[in-house]
């Protein structure tokens, strides 16, 4: 077992998983003093960070790391005209991130965000959870009662169909926060003190057919799997809203996962967020999309993929092309986010050709 | 606060929680021993103990508890030719407790089921935490991560329709096991020394449209809003399946819990599950509830109610037609199965005529 030793007195394999298939992807607007709490755990992987904000600002980051850094100019630099789909003065900019990725996996967390402590007072090494969540099915067609089967000490129990223990793929591992919770403008007016104290000790899939809020904070996935659909849509600079960046991706991702059969995970591990934000900047930001929910989630509840579509940008596609016809109703910013998925797709197809031949699956590339 | 003051030294109140309003419903073959453990939490309830097997041995129940006991004999006398419904040699017996209850809610739990301790040590008490999942609503439409939003330090997260925090009825609150897991006689064999360690301090919601394994152990319902459909089939003697009971009801209870937009909890509370049952007696059960389990919930999962199933028992109703004429060709049981489950209905408005009133809605009755 050469090579995953562990190092006496320490908790991190002196190998870490995936070490060269993963990419930690962080957007940032300061200097990235937030990495010395995860050095241990963070600097055996390579780092992508997205600078969004005014690019001539200099970005400090610890020393020790791996990483490569983008700010605005290399966007446009690198995605010319197509850049428009990248949004600006807002965190949605990671998702440049994962498109530049050429790692299998993607772990992505805000800067804000620190080492959590477990019930027994040990540091989470909320990547490796994490990546376990990845590496293991999910059971998105039927519900195990004691939360995830594949978990140590855990198993289906008395009822669940044998044909289904099997699972499905994992595309999407959501950890979740300890302190601050993630709470929209409304809930952190009326419950300024409220603080997550509560850990539980769960993994668990969310069931086909069911949408959830899914977070950009402390979030992985399987590029290869699902990469193409976690687009973080048009949010911050010249939109009329923000803070819906993570929810946008997270609806699209599951109604393409369910189309797919692959799994979502949410619930371990979580990590320590540091701080609210201003709930008064955060409400101008989400008054539009307060509304818009409403309309937007039975939209997503309702969406139904055609069998053709067999690849994620297939799929990513087909719901721009719904989401330009039915929300486009609603207000024009939707025509516009539309086009930007498309966009978003044409983009990252262009950074992964490999990608787009498998994607696209017709003779000629194929036959390459 | 008079009747409402803790005694001093004690975290059980004067006055429990819907002291009135809730029957304890055990099913047993033996001595209910097991009922000293839980006095502190139960003696203050009416219980309702179905015995199970021969109706000439006395069952000793513990002194100071208020009960009333049905064996074979008084279910035959109760129900006349209906009780051709209630199961006989099997805990499926206990729904007939369910019937003759006379309160708005039930807890059931089974007669080697002990007080489990919460990670803190202190005693669990299980019914009030069934109490509280019952009396706050669930959330079927949109899955909140941080699990129940109507606990204490919870709510929902920034992204959850506000049109739906005001959630639904919660119908079902179904608790889970420490120690013995309730696996099935497969994973019994594989597994003999597995056990239930992990506490999960959490009560979520099953989503709509997702079934799961419900479990009879340790559960409590609203019996005003779902009692019709806790019916346990046809199970044990002179039937060729057993330990489906649970399961049974727990597919009905959901597609019809979907249907009239009510809540599914599961999570807390914990029970200790003292003895795991013989997984070669149960292997005999279950075997072929194995195979018929893999048509049984497709089946379940493409169910459709009609719009004019506006009450449990029209829905029950409707759900044995759809069995009979698709289950009853797997085999001639599930016909069996489809008339007692219109037997069962049919004993259910006998026993509880205020109910059928409700439930027929014609105007007649309702202009009494």
């Amino acid at each position: 077992m050469a090579g995953t030793v562990t190092v006496p007195g320490s908790s991190v394999p002196s190998t870490p998983l995936l070490k060269d298939e993963l990419d930690i992807v962080i957007p940032t607007i300061r200097n990235l003093d937030f990495l010395e709490m995860w050095r241990p755990f963070f600097q055996p992987y390579h780092l992508i960070i997205v600078q969004d904000g005014d690019p001539s600002k200099v970005i400090k980051v610890p020393e020790g790391f791996d990483y490569e850094l983008y700010n605005r100019n290399d966007i446009n630099r690198i995605l010319g005209p197509k850049a428009s789909c990248i949004s600006f003065k807002d965190s949605a900019c990671r998702c440049f991130g994962y498109m530049v990725s050429k790692k299998k996996y993607v772990f992505t967390i805000d800067d804000d965000c620190f080492v959590a402590k477990d019930p027994s007072g040990k540091d989470i090494n909320a990547l490796e959870q994490h990546i376990k969540n990845l590496l293991s099915p999910s059971t998105p067609f039927f519900f195990n009662t004691l939360y995830d089967p594949y978990r140590e000490g855990a198993d289906f129990v008395r009822g669940y169909p044998f044909s289904l223990r099997e699972g499905a793929p994992t595309a999407v591992s959501h950890g979740l926060w300890l302190n601050i919770p993630d709470y929209d403008a409304p809930t952190q007016m009326v419950k300024p003190r409220e603080r997550n104290t509560r850990y539980v000790d769960a993994v668990l899939t969310i069931p086909k057919g069911t949408l959830f809020p899914m977070c950009g904070m402390n979030l992985a996935f399987d590029r290869q799997l699902i990469g193409p659909a976690m687009y973080f849509g048009l949010m911050g600079d010249g939109q009329p809203i923000g803070r819906y960046d993570d929810m946008w991706a997270g609806w699209c991702v599951k109604v393409i996962c369910d189309h797919l059969s692959l799994g979502v995970k949410t619930g371990l591990p979580y990590l320590w967020h540091s701080k609210a934000s201003n709930p008064f900047v955060n409400l101008k930001k989400e008054y539009k999309g307060i509304f818009w929910q409403e309309d937007i989630i039975p939209f997503f509840q309702n969406a139904t993929l055609p069998k053709e579509c067999d690849t994620v940008q297939k799929c990513y596609i087909s719901l721009s092309e719904q989401v330009k016809e039915k929300l486009g109703k609603i207000d024009p910013y939707f025509v516009k986010l539309a086009d930007a998925m498309v966009t978003w797709i044409e983009a990252w197809d262009e950074l992964n050709p490999s990608d787009a031949v498998v994607a696209s699956g017709n003779g000629k590339a194929a036959a390459k």
